[in-house]
């Protein structure tokens, strides 16, 4: 089977049909996301970031994939649980909230608010709904706002140390593409302007060729363990951010040093001893604050997937060709469950799942379905330039 | 080599001289808490729980064990930096300060003032210094002002769902034991009565003979992650809380259903295919939102040997004794770092150190002495109640 094949297979023949199959909630709408290996149902909470990246997964399948009419009621029936529960009066997102809808915990988290304005804006356009293309618009206009103190009230920092994060430049790369049908066009382009600045000049470091997840205030590194730390996954899954974004503008040299980036990181992160991308690392070597550190995870290995599938595609390079061989093989044995369907998402170091679940308060339907989609597209590129031209396999004999 | 012998050389020759040789802050007082394996500092930042617990290991060593001044002049060097740069304006206690002693982090965490004032009142003592015996007064006065909703504005939670925690009442039953020096009798044997109730009564459950990490408001089982969240070390740790409070009323119903709970911790606890005792598990065996619940703890395997210890020298059950062999088999060949000193904090489901670092953000000098400390203590009861009468011994022959 082609690689294109094996994406678009398990997308639409394994993938979708268990969040289709175990993840709706028939009586209040939305998402259960805790599910068991097998489906079943062990926490009934909704976290308003699984349910925007539920709905948004959805819609935006809807519009890029196929215009299936199942495809557009799940993602409506996400939104609409989002618009009606997952909002305060200021209209931030709530982390979350009950089954029913009653609020469980602050918007402390605006990655909330993030997700559920990519899931109004694609929604809004799968289904020419304009309350949701406004929603979006004004939930974007929210984001903005916070900005520049996310957590509001809840953000214990004192201020003293005002280290500035990776991920919130990060996702706005993405997010704006994401909200382009609400979105003025000169908005975007300054937003990706911004957004290109911060994650190639500030974040990642020309010294190391690594992403760092947070710097101080003047774009220095910091001697601390925050200062130090390296999220592989994260700064991969930046790159392919940065990869559209070159492929929108015709920039190949932003496309090349995402792709070098990509190959850097995992010549840094990769374990040499038991294969997978390590979750942490301290940039020095030092002991990291995250016990977790050397699991493996799904999401990184997806997103890598993605960088690598789309750097291929683009560049036809050989080192990220077998690179790409090499994290394939390592992800395609370990995380997907050949018996309930589905991937785990949670590896110890020797790729055995430590955790079972097939969703939780942070795995639902969004990395596993994207990446599949993702890469599926990258190789129909790459297939098609690599094939033999039809007449000469087709020559008549 | 007796038991009593190998905890207290342990502790005298190896874990205090690391920590003596290593900790100290010269130029600004208080400790270094982050120490690689062989002792270097990798992060010069304060976390008020670890200098609170490290002032307090050495006053109370000082009042406890012996009276040396090299011990008085290391809690001095914790306190008075805790007395200087440790407190906001109302007298709570940051969760973190640079070295120099700027706020870091906000006083969202309620444990920070219940280990300052326990250092607080142990130096008072030791120093006959009433200046730190009304900081360990007016520190408990706002702990308990604050009990009912310790994080204040930091408090993510809507209130929809307010579930009680077990860690604090939990520390309370020890708080204030190690306060008795500055509390009103009445007042500690009531605030006890109180957290007997709360440990043995409220979050101990009957039908399963497990402690829960939470319960609802009126007392019943709450069916989700937090609900089911079972935290091994911590119940077993309020155990020997409870051991104490019985020795000290002479109570043995107590102290025998805190032994019992401890072996039926154990049972539900243990991993029976690589040994040791698991860091988080769910009551209905579903899985935990921990990513690190299979990993294998310091504190936990060191406040289980404290459990046990106590409990086999006040009861002599051959039940307990058995778990302690087992649990000391597993401790002693796995934990203590034969090159460089101390303990490794965090190990693998295997055993294998995951990382190696002997202090961090969360293990300081706190839990190896104390443990170390209070197990060769019950030991040399136990060796003393089952040594051959001396008469005999001694018969000449």
């Amino acid at each position: 089977m082609s690689y294109a094949s094996l994406y678009q297979r398990s997308l639409l023949d394994d993938v979708l049909p268990f969040w289709e199959r175990h993840s709706p909630d028939p009586e209040h709408g939305g998402y259960f996301s805790c599910l068991t290996r097998e489906g079943k149902v062990y926490d009934t909470d909704k976290f308003i970031w699984l349910q925007g990246r539920q709905a948004w997964l959805f819609a935006s399948l809807y519009n890029r994939q196929e215009a299936r009419p199942e495809w557009l009621e799940l993602a409506r029936s996400g939104v609409e649980f989002l618009r009606r529960f997952g909002m305060d009066a200021a209209g931030d997102h709530y982390f979350a909230v009950t089954r029913e809808g009653k609020p469980l915990v602050q918007p402390y988290n605006i990655f909330s608010d993030c997700f559920a304005a990519m899931a109004y804006s694609q929604y809004g356009k799968a289904a020419g709904d304009d309350t949701y293309r406004a929603l979006a618009r004004s939930t974007y206009a929210r984001i903005l706002k916070r900005a520049d103190n996310p957590k509001g009230g809840y953000e214990k920092s004192t201020g003293v140390r005002k280290l500035r994060g990776f991920a919130l430049p990060m996702i706005l790369s993405n997010l704006v593409l994401e909200l382009e049908d609400v979105l003025a066009p000169a908005h975007v382009e300054a937003a990706l302007d911004r957004s290109v600045y911060e994650v190639m000049e500030v974040f990642l470091r020309p010294d190391s060729g690594l992403i760092h997840e947070f710097v101080d205030q003047d774009g220095t590194l910091h001697d601390s363990m925050d200062g130090r730390l390296i999220n592989p996954g994260h700064g991969i899954e930046a790159m392919w951010f940065m990869m559209d974004i070159g492929q929108r503008r015709n920039d190949p040299v932003l496309i090349d040093r995402a792709a070098r980036t990509v190959v850097r990181t995992l010549e840094f992160a990769w374990d040499t001893r038991y294969g997978g991308i390590y979750y942490f690392i301290d940039a020095q070597g030092y002991p990291t604050q995250q016990l977790e550190w050397y699991q493996k995870l799904w999401w990184v290995h997806l997103e890598t997937l993605v960088a690598l599938s789309k750097a291929w595609s683009i560049t036809g390079d050989d080192t990220i060709r077998k690179w790409y061989e090499r994290v394939h093989e390592y992800t395609w044995k370990h995380f997907p469950d050949p018996q309930y369907g589905e991937w785990y998402g949670y590896l110890n170091r020797r790729g055995e799942p430590l955790l079972t679940l097939k969703g939780g308060k942070w795995k639902g339907c969004f990395h596993v379905p994207r990446a599949l989609w993702q890469c599926a597209r990258a190789f129909e590129t790459l297939e098609r330039q690599t094939a033999p031209p039809a007449s000469i396999d087709q020559t008549p004999t």
